[in-house]
């Protein structure tokens, strides 16, 4: 087959603890090692929800209660997340492509994306990050740092970050450099490491990049076949959880606009996957295609026996 | 000119705060830029002592007093300190090329490095990392999780962990990849994260690997020009600190084994430097040399105005 894809992998499937995360990544590399075996040049992008959320508490918490570590910013804490889930997830699937006899490398990017600082998104911040803390605190802090708190689900304030949307992959010519030598690359981990261009040169700012929106922003960089971004179903619904929920084959974007204008996909969950899809399959001149399937079944999916096709 | 070079940069040259950081590595990125202006090929190899010792702090701080994050192996952190530090040295290098006019690529690789586990640095660890703890915390934390603990100058105990020798730079290749690809690497960050060879593939390990001889193995498998390695001072002295004290231009493999035999270079501060450069010189077969210097000298070292030179 041969193809060229990019697979955008949930960071919830990657696990809490390092623990989890080393047992995780073994059961992610098999299925990613699958299409690697049919001969596609494979890019993974993943999210790092949980991971940076980890990260982020941790050096918070410990520069707040007195172990005399430094403030860590939201985006270096997603740089060093990008280091963390990058070493498992490329020993991982260094480890099954060896098992298979299969001598290609893999390796993990370092990636930053660049993002507009006039970005509606940095009006209204949404993304909960970092520890719980008393409404006094969070005030505290608000007023220190120049961060915003929001109450969250009645368990204490937490600070909101926005997600704005990913203009630039800054390292994309070193993925296309990597791809082009044979090597599975592992890169936008998180959705990349937000920065926004100055006079100074890049600079970093606290935000969230969604990652399938990264990933569909890679693949159309790199011109890529395909775009499949992974979930926790085979396939999309419509009519989702009710009695005559139905499985989409394929959409086509006319399709898309209209299961989108009558709200067949949940905002934050299914509607965000849907639209990076249709980005790429619009920004792409090539005829690439995008699908979304789950992580188990993604094989199956590049063969036509699974998944949702989203096309032209 | 257009010589391959790995550049050894110290640790303690990147600051112990992200703030600090970000305005060494502008410091940092300039010398690098000359070598890299000057058509050579440039790998950076980087120190993390500082860094994965603040990461590993604030881990080990949360997971100890409540904070309700993980335990963090060391190899992780050390995975953490290369995306932390890559990530600013990348940007920083990016944006004084982007000045120059330079149109070229800078990237951060996720370096694994194998060890052996019969290394006989296991038997003996010296390497003090993390928070002090008191004997009593010390020891329950030891027997807990099977570490550690050496009492560390009357300021309390600190873990311990080995040093032992870097034998294999797993992402070697994909290094090389980028070099011809024309890109500036920055790989092996701390020396590289430590894993052994295992049935199950690689695993990590609890180490400290020196990234003097990490960046001298690189250097080596890279078949590179020249290894430079950088200290605070521009060359190399005998009678170091001593009223006839004499700086080195060059040394033969003879002289450096006769200085040594002599004891003219510190345990753990040049010692480690020369035997590194050494290593390279004799095992490569393509003529290339080492270098000593300070950063800020770098261009000028290239072009014999100063450093010691180390050569067959």
């Amino acid at each position: 087959m041969g193809e060229r894809i990019v697979v955008a992998l949930g960071g919830n499937a990657l696990g809490k603890t390092p623990d989890e995360q080393l047992e995780l990544v073994r059961n992610t590399a098999k299925p990613i090692v699958d299409l690697i075996e049919r001969g596609c040049d494979v890019i993974i992008g993943h999210g790092n929800g949980p991971q940076v959320g980890m990260i982020n508490l941790a050096m918070d918490f410990a520069s707040n209660h007195g172990a005399g570590t430094p403030y860590m910013p939201f985006p270096e804490c997603g740089a060093m997340s990008q280091g963390y889930i990058g070493y498992h997830l490329q020993q991982a699937i260094q480890q099954e492509m060896k098992i298979r006899g299969i001598d290609k490398e893999c390796a993990t990017l370092i990636t930053q994306v660049v993002v507009d600082k006039d970005d509606p998104a940095f009006q209204n911040p949404t993304k909960p990050i970092g520890e719980f803390h008393t409404k006094e605190d969070s005030e505290r802090i608000a007023k220190k740092r120049n961060l915003l708190f929001k109450e969250d689900s009645g368990r204490g304030y937490r600070r909101v970050v926005p997600s704005p949307t990913p203009l630039r992959i800054v390292e994309k010519k070193v993925v296309e450099q990597l791809v082009s030598a044979g090597t599975v690359v592992i890169a936008a981990g998180g959705g990349g490491i937000p920065v926004i261009e100055t006079d100074r040169g890049l600079v970093n700012i606290d935000a969230v990049i969604d990652k399938d929106r990264a990933c569909s922003l890679l693949a159309q960089d790199l011109k890529a076949d395909r775009l499949i971004i992974l979930t926790t179903v085979d396939r999309v619904c419509i009519r989702y959880r009710k009695p005559d929920q139905k499985e989409l084959i394929e959409m086509s974007l006319e399709d898309c606009k209209k299961y989108i204008e009558q709200g067949e996909f949940a905002p934050g969950s299914m509607l965000p996957k849907v639209e990076a899809c249709m980005d790429f399959v619009r920004n792409n001149s090539r005829g690439g295609v995008a699908q979304i399937t789950s992580l188990s079944r993604v094989a199956d999916a590049l063969e036509g026996k699974t998944g949702t096709l989203i096309h032209a």
